[in-house]
């Protein structure tokens, strides 16, 4: 019998392009700093070709959760589309090179693999542009629902609203999940996605998620509250449990009626916020997963974010579970 | 008429792909550790299989230290051979992106742009794996006699005298730039390459390099002598200039009679040392093409060996100039 997983996830596999940009060349090309926004292929090439020298790294926001997740100890799926291109080959191999099951069938035609042009700038936030190319087409059909049916967790994007093939697949897959029993895990992704889809959101997590990640500009967005302390109870009512991060302010979760406050970690320099969210998300799943306090997931979530942000990229480069051991002072 | 340039370098075109290993993975893998070993498809298509997720960062020793280079104001071409796949697109838009004047067309057919596996140990050495693609067919026909022709410096890789269509690139280019008075620049790249082509690099030197760059290992192998002290007034003898780099130790610079010994940077933590000697090299040749002293010049090339061995890859991640003005408490 094939093996449980403890989380599978549903994303648009995308590569990160990233790269250096002041505020000047961010409001020359009219980006929206510190937002993700969806680009066609010309606009794409018309940004690469005026942005300086990249790094490419494998990125996707549900992915890079995965990704750190793997490196954890947790057992993980992936399913995202990527083109049989150079780039789709670059992709596959980082997560299954992470020990992530991840045998969506890569795309034999239509656009390349998919990839988000992301301008960091000297305060270290980033900007991103998104080209989804192959991740396009993403739909039902790559739901795998042997994949998906092994899962403890199934977590999502709100990405994956944006287009209306990957939103039947969210649905799909959420349909296995909870007639397995699993619990469905769901990040709002960007306070834009939120504006777009508020209403469809708040219904989703009314009616189908377990597990709710935001950030604090998403999350008020969400309910359309001026303040953060106005969105805690809304969203207490409505999902098991809610991670809310902060930035450096840290995060507050609330389960029911109980509440923890966790510290930003700190650290010595944040070189580049890509992939904050995401790995918070993979620390505090992990602990979850492992049957830690919401506090000890919370710090968990915060040590895995602050490696991230110590440099170029939204993927580990430390090896988590040693650090995470070494910081926490216990095995995880 | 054309732009004059500072430096024209000839290389190979290659794409990093770093990872993290451990040093039970070199030893597994029968892989020599703090070298560059040649590898054929077969034997890379295993590895890749074989080694962690990665980061794709353009690279190839000489275009290094032209990227540097450029990052710090001087006017650069480069010359080198990449396939027209996306490899190839991001290789070519990296350089043309820092300002380089790169004008090799992309080769139609024939293998793929080449990569570089390189392994990152937990001591930030790195173990650095070539699968040459399109660059090995670099030729004479390649050699732009125009660029070459308007350099100040031409700059040239041991790495080149591996494959002997750019060995006859490297002889056409400095046949080249000597008729115009150019400078010809040398950097010996690796002591196995070093012990590959002794008498050819000694003759060369002898016949045809103005500035040399070596490090410890490479410049005692090129004299198989047992110590620094016994290279230096050998290797002074046979060049205008040589840039001999000890790695923490620092380097010392040898002009005729004149001798510079200039410490290494400090830095809070060495991650990655893929590119410091390359680095090295940008530094030192743009304080020498700004007229700097010796002494100066080698501070130049310590301030951007350090930036490039804080973080992965060989290319730099901070303004180059910027930070040197900083160190250097002067305009640069």
């Amino acid at each position: 019998m094939a093996q449980q997983l403890d989380v599978v996830a549903i994303g648009n596999a995308i590569v990160d392009v990233l790269s250096n940009a002041d505020d000047a060349f961010i409001a020359k090309h009219g980006l929206a700093k510190g937002s993700m926004t969806l680009i066609d292929d010309k606009q794409a090439d018309k940004l690469y070709a005026a942005m300086g020298p990249g790094k490419e790294v494998s990125g996707g926001s549900a992915a890079n959760t995965i990704a750190g997740l793997a490196a954890l100890g947790a057992k993980c799926g992936f399913i995202g589309r990527v083109r049989n291109d150079q780039l789709g080959e670059v992709y596959q191999h980082d997560l299954r090179a992470g020990g992530v099951e991840f045998t969506t069938p890569m795309a034999k035609s239509g656009p390349g693999t998919g990839r988000c042009y992301i301008l960091v700038t000297p305060d270290a936030q980033r900007t991103m542009n998104t080209y989804l190319g192959a991740s396009v087409e993403l739909g039902p059909a790559e739901v795998d629902a042997d994949l998906v049916g092994r899962a403890r967790i199934l977590y999502l994007e709100g990405y994956l609203w944006d287009r209306p093939g990957a939103k039947q697949a969210f649905r799909k897959a959420s349909d296995i999940a909870r007639a397995k029993g699993a619990k469905v895990a769901f990040s709002l992704s960007d306070s834009f996605c939120v504006n777009r889809w508020r209403d469809e959101f708040r219904e989703l997590i009314e009616t189908r998620v377990d597990i709710l990640f935001a950030n604090e500009s998403e999350v008020t967005a969400l309910y359309k509250v001026n303040t953060f302390e106005e969105a805690v109870p809304m969203v207490r009512a409505h999902t098991e449990v809610a991670a809310l991060t902060r930035s450096e302010k840290g995060a507050v979760i609330v389960r029911g009626q109980e509440v923890a406050t966790v510290a930003a970690e700190r650290i010595a320099k944040v070189v580049d916020t890509t992939g904050a969210g995401d790995l918070y998300a993979s620390g505090f799943l992990y602990g979850l997963i492992r049957g830690k306090d919401l506090a000890t997931a919370g710090r968990m979530g915060a040590i895995a974010a602050a490696e991230v942000i110590s440099h170029f990229g939204a993927r580990p480069e430390m090896p988590l579970k040693d650090l995470m051991q070494k910081q926490l002072g216990a095995a995880v």
